[in-house]
């Protein structure tokens, strides 16, 4: 890793595309000073000040422009990364601000790996690891939600957490390498109460961390709902009437192959992925079969799952079948949407009983019903979170999750041996491995391998 | 035009999508006021100096941030607009981008429509006309010779052309209008000779500027190569072996629909379009024959056509008819590529007749003769514009060419008036069409819809 840190690294930093500006960032030692070589200008960029812009032109080895252009000049320890940082922002066409790319690079200055500025940026101190992984994330917000928790993490509120934990620990680690220093005959009586007592209460907050997370990725990651039911049910017009309002204003980013097309909505800043099914039925025809099996196969992956019933049918009996099939899936919300109520001629009310299944009357037609059904949908999202509302910090990163749990075992381990009398040096080694549990959220420990995962998920130039 | 300067603008800058910063640009009087009213930093942004730049948050406006930013502030007339003007640099999500404009827009800004950032440059004289139009086919460039002209454009390279053509005829003017104003007897004959040796010298010029459009429309635009030839002939792997050393670097941008995929590739910096087309032949089958009609589309709509034959095989009557038939379109190269060296037994020479059609021995299997293959597309190219190497400046614009074809128009009018002995008003009204019509180009003569025609066809946030 530190071998990497001597250089100094640049890569394109905006998104590829026609844009009016592109911007190009220089990191490391010889950043300025490499960019000021190529740089036609007023002034000499190795002499300004830092946190001033520059207009001028990039030029080429043949001394040839390139483009125009308007380098920032951060001087370490005052940028992102921590080190000297030069920003060049040029044109935003795609060839042009390669070709600028290029003649930073012909410098000597190394194309910087996904992450490198980041990872630099935690090398450095200027964050911690949690910090760093919330910038990942922030860029990949697709929800309000989602944004607000990634800004809060990068913000430090996890970390700030997180080293409350890590301090009731250590203190209660120094009380037992007090004993052990100091005594023979184990812990005295009002140490081991004042340890317990500890251990309880970090247990407690640790469980409160740990349980934020079914909604923080939920938060993160969207809901994701299945819209089933029999062949014109009304399943796809359901889906538009539900996304017309509130279409999600996110664009998909290619590379993942999928069964289904999934539609993105917002409710409330959460964030919902919508997945239209194939009608649901049992056929002896191969396509169909494979229709329905895949159909299961959403649902199985769905949080929530949205029941299509045409009202103006009676309920089938492969419905029902369906629907008790449904039922037996595991943390699974089922909802009903007993549609096209516009076209029922005699009040028919759906006839299903079930506790807990919410029954919505809707019709696509006429847009009723849809704004419920997205209340709904959202109650079931909320009626998790409502109750942990005053939480100010939620964990949405699995990693976090793996070690919060992780250390809360080894904690409670030590609790165990605390309790049955135990000497010091076996609950020392527990809690030990509670500390570090913890410190490998924010980095404090930390191995290469847990580097290169995190920092190989980011996105070039950043 | 005018009632839309008043106002502040904002739009998203950088191309739209993931990357690790994202830039938002706000121009207008209230600009700085404005960003500053959602700006949480250690300093206020209405008292710092110009080009410098600021860590802060940006909030909403329930004064919650929504994301870290960087501000760089231009004060008016140092900036690209010649208005004061701010640059957020935010975390480059889709949502997290499209939220910190929303907290700008917020406040009263107004979106800004496409180019008129651009627009506005040009409205407060920080650039002409023409350099406007460069900034777009700058960002638009797919090659680098496209690059190269659009930013000696930029730089006012033609500009500068412009006003030496234009002073020679506002030189002529001056002695027509003073005739004018003190001779009642026609032109004195010393004068005659005067203005029609500027006339001479100044069509000179024009016709020099408008050869250059030929090449000129190839840079910006790319050279069209359809591929044909009977199926089998090898036509993709011809297409393959070439784009294999040198792909273009250029991403398609959606929007244009196409019957045929488009490969893009440069050779010495001119950008090639190779479009690799159905099999020819003449069949009864109503889907092959839909193919035929489209590759004869392709056909049209190409520069150069690359004929690949099959030497294994001898030409056939079909292969014949379709080589006489593409020889009969007009302004096409033709190139036969002699394909399958490596499978042919008996060296037995591809037999055409023909003066002017260049035959290049080849073998996708083994490269042999690729790279002679692309030497001689582009020496089609270099045949019209070596002899023309020395001009400095080159037209690449439509708009460009139809008013210097104009200028030149008006302008044998008003030398076959002179020649004819007409009075000074007569030519006076010719000269001063070619006078508008130069000062067109740069924007010294200009309509509204000119100026909408031109900056409609930017993208937004230029």
């Amino acid at each position: 890793m530190s071998n990497k840190t001597g250089n100094t690294i640049a890569a394109i930093a905006t998104p590829i595309g026609e844009g009016a500006l592109s911007v190009i960032r220089v990191s490391g030692d010889s950043a300025i000073y490499k960019v000021a070589g190529r740089f036609h200008g007023k002034k000499n960029l190795t002499t300004v000040k830092s946190h001033t812009v520059h207009f001028g032109h990039i030029v080429n080895d043949k001394n040839k422009t390139v483009d125009e252009v308007v380098c920032t000049i951060f001087r370490a320890p005052k940028s992102f990364t921590g080190e000297d940082t030069v920003e060049i922002s040029c044109h935003g066409g795609i060839l042009v601000t390669r070709r600028v790319l290029e003649c930073i690079l012909e410098t000597g200055v190394r194309p910087a790996e996904p992450g490198e500025f980041t990872q630099r940026a935690f090398l450095n101190g200027k964050i911690d690891l949690s910090q760093a992984e919330a910038v990942a994330d922030l860029i990949q917000a697709q929800s309000d939600k989602a944004r607000q928790t990634s800004l809060d993490q990068l913000d430090g509120a996890l970390s700030k957490q997180i080293f409350v934990v890590r301090e009731q620990l250590m203190q209660s680690l120094g009380i037992l390498e007090l004993e052990l220093d100091f005594t023979e005959e184990g812990i005295a009586l009002v140490d081991k109460k004042k340890v317990e007592k500890l251990f309880n209460i970090t247990i407690l907050e640790l469980n409160q961390l740990i349980k934020t997370y079914s909604y923080g990725k939920v938060f993160r990651e969207g809901v994701r709902v299945a819209l089933v039911g029999l062949p014109n049910a009304g399943k796809s017009s359901i889906l538009n009437a539900m996304l017309k309002e509130d279409r999600a204003i996110v664009t998909d980013v290619p590379g993942t192959t999928r069964d289904f097309i999934e539609e993105k909505m917002t409710i409330a800043g959460v964030l919902f992925r919508m997945i239209d099914t194939a009608g649901l039925r049992e056929t002896e025809d191969i396509v169909e079969k494979e229709g329905v099996h895949r159909t299961w196969k959403v649902i199985k992956g769905s949080d929530i799952i949205v029941f299509i019933h045409d009202c103006t049918k009676p309920i089938t009996s492969s419905e029902m079948i369906f629907l008790e099939k449904i039922k037996k899936e595991k943390h699974k919300e089922l909802v009903i949407a007993n549609n096209k109520v516009d076209l029922q001629v005699n009040k028919m009310p759906f006839e299903y009983n079930s506790e807990k299944v919410l029954i919505v009357e809707t019709s696509a037609m006429n847009d009723e019903g849809v704004e419920k059904l997205k209340t709904t949908l959202f109650k079931k999202v909320l009626d998790q979170t409502q109750a942990e509302s005053s939480v100010s910090v939620i964990i949405t990163n699995v990693r976090h999750y793996s070690a919060l749990v992780k250390a809360k075992q080894s904690l409670k381990y030590a609790l165990k041996s605390l309790k049955s009398g135990k000497s010091e040096e076996f609950i020392a080694v527990d809690l030990r491995a509670a500390i570090d549990s913890i410190g490998e959220i924010v980095g404090l420990v930390t191995t290469e391998d847990i580097l290169n995962n995190i920092f190989s998920k980011f996105c070039i130039g950043k």
